[in-house]
């Protein structure tokens, strides 16, 4: 980006283009650039990182918020940035791709579940620098206040600064009213052990609806979970080239031969 | 597992229940121990990592290929690992979690997209030893069979060896009459430049479907699409955990206080 232009932003989610959370986004990032929205019509909480292909999508301009240029797309996060990309900004990439605030953390194994995550990881698979943002409170009426100036100083930071190659930030805040500062730390090692609630629909069939119990497996002090626990915003670097670099020696040594 | 025990099998995909692709591939590992498929009962294509939350799932048994144990699911694939986990499994894990075959190659950067691929990661983080397997045509009358010896042999060799802690194997084969063997790899670098492809509908209003370009901008010879080119069946460890280690001591050098 040139210094004399202003930094161009794109905000996306994926609580919904009328969720509380991306309008605090939006506003904390609105001094430091233009923003332009690109975010779901409906919740997509959960939805990874799929995208559309068997069926069509609208995007259709929307005036949500006093001169903020708002588009809300019938698919998911990811969806949202590759139509931000390639119909909004036609190709001229943004300089920062910010996504949420979720209602709802995304910690641990959360990141590849989540569609905030995930259309993060997309602007950042994009080349656009790119910072989720998820907040421990999964309400409505969320009091997000709190975030705001971590949001500002971590989107201008990295706005000013270069991420490495391949790699975004996935921020999380606690729910507390005095908040001890940021860490940075690895993912903490977690899943959900699955439950399914069973029911009979009126026809006497079963249905289920997937719940789900949070294991920790980490004693570690350097993870997102300890730094939430303790009170601290976790940031977390998050990169999306899945090989597992260190077990290719390993199996060099098997003998995988017909 | 127990020696004395036949080893259990949990088969799933993306392309959906009766896709052929998962025909041949719950035939291929069947001689290796007791089959169970739990599969969608409708395409899921390109859903990554997505969960279903918002809307309860059906788990029906079904009968299609005679004496094998078979359920439909009307979710994601990530929905049927965790259904056949916790409701046919009844959390007694299966010995091995096997994806596909998958209609279409599943290389570089589409690993993160693909049904098949999150299906096999879900079972990794389920702690059961997981693969993948993906072919190089997408029509409904691929010609699979030259993938099964090697499908044969790599799941037998994960069942007896051990995968490294929290690692998956992604195995994708060449279209081609003469496989040359296989190649440990790496996913290589790439991503998709998005088109869309915009239309009109009956009332003039617009609709965009997805399409895109496959950019690679790696030039490696360790890569799964270097292998693919060049007539060997690729196989990737895969890694669930997201966090980009080499990149937290940079980020500590940054000033993020408020």
């Amino acid at each position: 980006m040139s210094k004399r232009e202003k930094p161009t932003i794109l905000v996306v989610n994926d609580d919904g283009i009328d969720a509380p959370g991306i309008k605090v986004l939006l506003e904390a990032v609105q001094e430091l650039g233009r923003v332009v929205v690109v975010a779901p019509d409906s919740p997509q909480s959960a939805t990874g990182h799929a995208i559309t292909i068997a069926r069509p999508l609208r995007l259709n301009q929307v005036h949500i918020y006093p001169g903020v240029e708002m588009y809300k797309v019938s698919g998911t996060p990811v969806d949202c940035v590759k139509l931000a990309v390639n119909k909004v900004f036609k190709g001229k990439k943004p300089d920062l791709c910010v996504s949420g605030i979720n209602h709802g953390l995304n910690h641990s194994i959360n990141v590849i579940y989540s569609g905030t995550m995930s259309a993060a990881v997309e602007g950042a698979i994009e080349g656009i620098p790119s910072i989720g943002f998820s907040y421990d409170d999964f309400s409505y009426d969320a009091d997000f206040s709190g975030c705001v100036p971590y949001i500002k100083k971590i989107a201008a930071e990295v706005l000013e600064k270069t991420l490495p190659q391949g790699t975004l930030l996935n921020v999380n805040f606690p729910k507390t009213d005095a908040l001890k500062g940021i860490k940075i730390c690895r993912q903490a090692n977690a899943k959900w052990a699955e439950e399914f609630d069973e029911r009979q629909d009126p026809h006497s069939n079963p249905y289920y609806w997937l719940t789900g119990v949070f294991q920790l497996n980490d004693k570690g002090e350097d993870t997102d979970v300890w730094a939430l626990n303790n009170g601290f915003v976790s940031v977390v670097p998050v990169q999306y080239d899945l090989t597992a670099h260190h077990a290719i020696p390993l199996l060099n040594t098997w003998n995988l031969d017909v």
